[in-house]
């Protein structure tokens, strides 16, 4: 008997008829003799509609209160799934965040989770109750409700597992897994079978949006293994997992990429000590990610500092920048916002040389010209011109035999 | 400076746009040097549209989760009030049933409050801080979440007021206040200025729809002053408070009627003990409530039982009857689903005689036969032909000079 603990997307929970099929599903992992903690998502559509009416009521709402009204969605959720359980003949009971509880910090809207209280849960599932738990909200010490951001069930699911120690953790979303590249783009991309948590968080941060980032680091660090699989039939997803030895012959796991990206240029900016924090500290106070940063090598105590910024910050981040480099003197700024990212992912890049050179010269034959890059350990980043986004994608994955035909 | 409590129905906050009236109104009684508490319904439609999930889902939705349900509704209003009152620039906090907390039995769907937490408000109005209640909803011992029953925030308003000793309990809704009888009806009905706990309640139970039956038997046992007034004008409403002597003065306060009725008949009932027992218990087993209950004078050890049963309970009960008078040898059944409930409510009449004999020759002048009477110390009812009710209520209006042009 295992502890099995299973998330649903808002997709999966789209419906009457869905949460019936779920329902389903979660029956028939009882019924084969485990112990199971739900945990969902709201309806999909339904959490936007909520934002929908925050923003017709005001233009900044209140943190708080935006809290308190998009946890509703999972509430919802949550009642209509137990009850549907309840009449199949089987013992189910919801808990909200707060009745776990499932501590958090008071970081409105992006909390973070502390602790899960598990000794509601334990008593139930002893009883033989299947537990259905709202997703993505939480309680902080004050008795507030908080939200963990988009995605946060993910989160939530994670850290139930984690407070449980449960054998494993599925996610169930509308896809069959993690996919190698985005199969919009290239038809042979094919399932990865397993993939480590750092891949996992390279490819999140990418832009691989089938997992919460935030939930990857909780799986980290807790060493949960994640399961992700699709909810609409019973093939074997994905399994988010801590790095082996099979996975290191792996040199490329996946290709991804962002077209949300704008490179932004400071053009001969004297290089000397403080100057980078004068340019980047207030584009961080108005809570602009900035992504890449490159500095060329500096001629006549001059240098050119590139970075880039999500798109659709580009004209807030474009009017700090422009008063921060008169202030030091630079010769001007050029921003450009037809770029976009392209990245392979790899563990197996660490043991293995010659892996940017593969991809650069890969890229280069098929004349995409490279506007920036960046590496960490087990990732190559490299901005292009946006046209060439889905070219480059299919390349690289060719490049690494990444396909389903390979 | 006072301590107000508010209370504004469905239709009251059915928009964004008229929650911001809402917020505006609850505003000026802030600014007007007073401390302020709001407690809100759900959004007009909203909570039939949960039911409606409910039953979608399945056929007998359990009752816990039920409640966790429906009570999304007015988390969702108190998220935007205050959303919508801060953005005003007013400080304003939101609390849902278990924050306060409005602590419950755990008869789900229809809870009763035990007690009130006073605590948290008290500070947050110190600080000067509007605080915004969820109606309808609470929680049990075990921190389960209940709700009241249709109707309910009104008495969560009450019970507010009263664990805060508040000064008044409005309560907002799209009425001015308490009528002499249905608009709809005379068109000359007028406002009622003050009436007692007493008369309120028997208004209510006999079908006048402004207040929940169980906040004013709240506001009676507390003392709270409750005003009933409309959201959406200035008009001073209806003053529902302790019986004084000017009340006294007044005959008839009102006159109200329910067609919701259907009339049982057991004939030739063996008149001896325990078969009153025999007949009603198997009916409030099925939960059928029994309203007006006459037998007639016993003749040769027999006589006739007639009752009255909500029109939509009547099929049922009949069959529960027919079954029951086989068993005690009764002659037969009668039914008749085309009567109605006329009545006049009154604490003046336990002082004044001839108020019944005026009632009967009112109604007989117009040729209205009565077919059962039963008579309380401040109310007297009659059981009609359905087809006279709107003729019987213009008739005892007019009798007992009601009208605004009288």
């Amino acid at each position: 008997m295992a502890l099995v603990v299973q998330k649903y997307g808002g997709t999966s929970v789209g419906t009457i008829e869905k949460i019936r099929n779920v329902a389903q599903r979660v029956a028939r992992t009882y019924d084969e003799g485990n112990d199971v903690v739900v945990i969902v998502s709201a309806m999909a559509g339904e959490t936007n509609k909520l934002v929908d009416l925050a923003n017709a009521m005001c233009e900044f709402p209140n943190e708080r209160e935006y809290d308190v009204l998009v946890s509703t969605g999972e509430q919802v959720t949550i009642a209509l799934l137990s009850m549907c359980l309840q009449s199949m003949g089987y013992k189910a009971k919801s808990y909200l965040g707060p009745q776990i509880p499932i501590k958090t910090d008071s970081a409105f809207s992006r909390a973070r989770i502390l602790e899960i209280g598990e000794e509601n849960i334990r008593e139930d599932l002893k009883g033989g109750t299947i537990v259905v738990v709202a997703g993505f909200q939480g309680v902080d010490s004050e008795g507030n409700i908080t939200t963990l951001g988009r995605g946060g069930s993910d989160t939530s699911a994670v850290a139930v597992a984690a407070g449980l120690k449960a054998d494993v953790c599925e996610i169930y979303t509308d896809v069959d897994g993690v996919y190698t590249t985005d199969p919009r783009i290239v038809s042979d991309a094919s399932k990865i079978e397993k993939i480590s948590y750092e891949e996992m968080l390279e490819m999140a941060s990418l832009g691989a949006k089938v997992l919460q980032i935030r939930s990857v680091e909780f799986a980290k660090k807790y060493d949960v293994v994640i399961h992700v699989r699709s909810s609409f039939n019973d093939n074997p997803g994905t399994l988010v997992m801590k790095e082996d030895a099979e996975m290191e012959t792996v040199l490329v796991s996946g290709v991804t990429y962002n077209k949300d990206e704008a490179k932004i240029s400071v053009m001969r900016v004297p290089d000397k000590p403080g100057i980078a924090a004068r340019i980047f500290s207030p584009l961080s106070e108005a809570n602009i990610s900035v992504d890449m940063i490159i500095q060329n090598v500096s001629t006549q105590g001059m240098t050119d500092l590139t970075f880039t910024v999500p798109r659709t910050d580009l004209k807030k981040a474009l009017k700090i920048i422009e008063e921060a480099a008169q202030g030091i003197g630079a010769a001007g700024v050029t921003s450009d916002d037809k770029v976009a990212k392209v990245s392979i992912v790899g563990v197996g890049m660490r043991s293995h040389s010659g892996v940017a050179s593969k991809m650069f010269n890969a890229l280069s034959a098929e004349g995409v010209n490279i506007l920036m890059i960046s590496t960490s350990e087990i990732k190559i980043s490299c901005v292009i011109e946006d046209k060439y986004t889905e070219l480059a994608v299919r390349v690289l994955h060719d490049a690494f035999g990444l396909g389903n035909a390979s």
